[in-house]
């Protein structure tokens, strides 16, 4: 089987070109989960896929598709892709790499006239970051039914607007993009993401075969104090939110955050009210977002951070909401092989890798064989302006996936999770 | 010399129709300064104000006077008032009840034909809360030169928005109300307010003389980490401001809001960026409100903040802000006496108090011979919705400042500060 080539400068040229969009002046961008900047995103990536004979369409969870049709269309395609919504201090690479190098992938098979049994779709899921609209992954829950698409219609941003308000606007703005059922039943799934972590750098690989997916909790914790004046009431007689949060602070990041060295703890949204400097708060509302590769770690400090909130609370009152429970999951053998196997053909680094991140794929894995390419990120950092990914190396990911694809669409029989 | 009395139900009902401005659910007031609903007040008071004679004025502070003229209108005149902004729930009596008491005074001292002989003033302040633009006594700062305007129209709301705009929009909306020069010379200065303490209350006492106030030290601290992934990076290499903040609360808590009975310590406004679930916190930016009667406590309370701040901060950076530094004052003695004959005269039970918290009327002792009047509020709440005094205070408060003013404007001489 003749493997194409893909365009390393096609692929680059795009991804710099959809970073101007929501672009900030540190390199990074702040293209958040339906905001006007990812509507022009999608106008973008429309304007080139139209004339390249893409058939786009959308479903009601405001995940976008892209097809290029095969030749059954009656069998489950095979779908590729990531997200192009980004963190409001976010980076150029974190996801739109996913989508962008699927779509060279794609561009590229289709340009040398590699046969398709079935469709290939090129897909960019609604809201992975979860920013704007928390938690995330909202396209990708919604399409695999692992959440109500009412209860996720229902989340609000910090101005009040519901997401399914704004979910109507973007499909009133795109009245030329077809709906299509939610939840399409799907032969495989392959997604390309940076690593957002340190270790292909480290090692001087350009491709990570990921093995699977660190599971994950994140709980919204609400501490109900009683509001006063801070120059009058007495400090004895004060049920001060912000105290008691302070003290969760410090024990939560000392027996949960220092638990081992493969936990991530992180507090990273904090609501306080009424907040203003000469009132005692009376409300604090945060978040927790805890993660592992081991299900009865997650299982053992899921009750230890239940246990430090009642504890520190009083004289204030805690309430603690468990938002999203994902365990750890394995991705499909036969898709590492292929990945591992495209990169030997093209003398590129390989290596297994654990994901620390969470991603689409966790979701897509429930209701297909599933699989990620990770390609190395400076320094490890993402969610962040500086986030950087080398051009060579951006090439190598488009390129192991464009491999991949054409295996798959190659094959008769997909193979098993 | 007789004492006219005020019309208790008069300005009780005033109270509750200005409370309609901002009203809130739980019976509470959200009346920010520089907002349409405080131009609004505005209206509602230049209406009951102009058929009755007073004259109105404003300055480039945005304080609305109402002036009764006297006979000798070189003389500085008799000024009394308070604010009329709220906290964003604060409640109906914090601020109104000292405007409008001096608004009912004045109605009737000019109504009974008691002489003046120098000018008569109304004031609401601009901006005592500071709760939209931090800190707070804007228009008493600026009227009596403590902080210079420029510095004062500098400063941004949550939104970005000047307290210069706003004011520059205000003054716009009222061009029939003529602009006087800022800080013009004060004879004597009354200020009611609720206490916003439980000492009134506890002691079955209508009137508070007031002594003098605590001081009082503002902060804002800046603490600066990195951003980063909440799912990859790994804790030991975290620089979380959050992590930073919780240390900082807890021992800023235990080793200045324990020091002794008198303190008052709290940190009311926090700003996580960018405040997303799944970003470590690059930047956690809070306020301190401190204050206490003794300013060797402060002083040596201000140096322990410092040093705190300076020692958990690390692996991130802070930097500390000085807002506010107001030592503590006392008040005129001959005005003192003045509030105490009154409340004789009129067998209300009165009892000298110190204010715990901050007024106006710290910065008009700087001016002038200046005094406050405190009247019970129930269970010693304020700066929330349940803020409550009963009628009968709120018209003994008004009967007191009534006969003090009487006395003012019947001196050749002001008394001494």
């Amino acid at each position: 089987m003749a493997y194409p080539l893909i365009d390393a400068g096609r692929v680059w040229n795009r991804l710099m070109a959809l970073a101007e969009i929501g672009a900030l002046s540190q390199g990074g961008v702040n293209r958040q989960a339906l905001t006007l900047g990812e509507a022009e995103a999608w106008r973008l990536i429309l304007d080139w896929a139209r004339p390249l004979g893409f058939e786009p369409s959308t479903d009601a969870a405001g995940n976008l598709f892209l097809t290029l049709p095969g030749e059954d269309r009656s069998l489950p395609p095979v779908v590729a892709g990531s997200h192009i919504d980004t963190q409001p201090t976010g980076g150029k690479f974190d996801g739109a790499a996913g989508v962008l190098t699927a779509f060279e992938a794609a561009e590229t098979l289709a340009a040398a006239g590699v046969p398709r049994g079935r469709d290939l779709v090129v897909v960019a899921w609604m809201n992975e970051e979860g920013s704007r609209f928390a938690p995330g992954m909202t396209g990708s829950e919604a399409f695999s039914a692992t959440r109500p698409l009412a209860e996720i219609r229902a989340r609000t941003d910090l101005a009040g607007i519901t997401m399914g308000a704004e979910l109507d606007r973007l499909h009133a703005s795109f009245p030329d993009v077809p709906r299509r059922p939610l939840g399409f039943p799907v032969g495989a799934y392959v997604e390309l993401h940076i690593e957002q972590g340190p270790v292909l750098e480290a090692q001087g690989k350009e491709i990570g075969i990921v093995t699977g997916m660190q599971g994950k909790r994140t709980f919204r914790i609400t501490i109900t104090g009683a509001e006063g004046h801070a120059g009058t009431l007495a400090m004895a007689e004060r049920r001060d939110a912000i105290a008691a949060f302070g003290r969760m602070v410090v024990e939560l990041n000392r027996q949960v955050g220092a638990h081992d060295a493969l936990i991530k703890f992180t507090i990273g949204r904090v609501q306080v009210e009424p907040n203003a400097p000469s009132v005692i708060p009376g409300k604090v509302t945060f978040s927790i977002d805890m993660r592992h590769p081991d299900n009865a770690v997650l299982e053992l400090l899921a009750e230890r951070i239940r246990t430090i909130c009642t504890a520190e609370a009083a004289p204030c009152a805690v309430t603690l909401d468990l938002l999203v429970n994902e365990p750890s999951n394995d991705f499909s053998p036969v898709l590492q092989q292929a990945i591992g196997a495209a990169a030997e053909r093209h003398g590129y680094g390989a290596m297994p890798i654990l994901s620390y991140a969470g991603h689409d794929s966790r979701h897509l894995a429930k209701r297909a064989p599933a699989a990620m390419i990770f390609i190395p990120c400076r320094d490890g950092i993402s969610h962040a302006e500086a986030e950087w990914s080398e051009p060579a190396h951006v090439a190598a990911g488009a390129q192991v996936l464009c491999d991949v694809l054409a295996d798959l669409l190659a094959s008769s029989e997909m193979p098993s999770a």
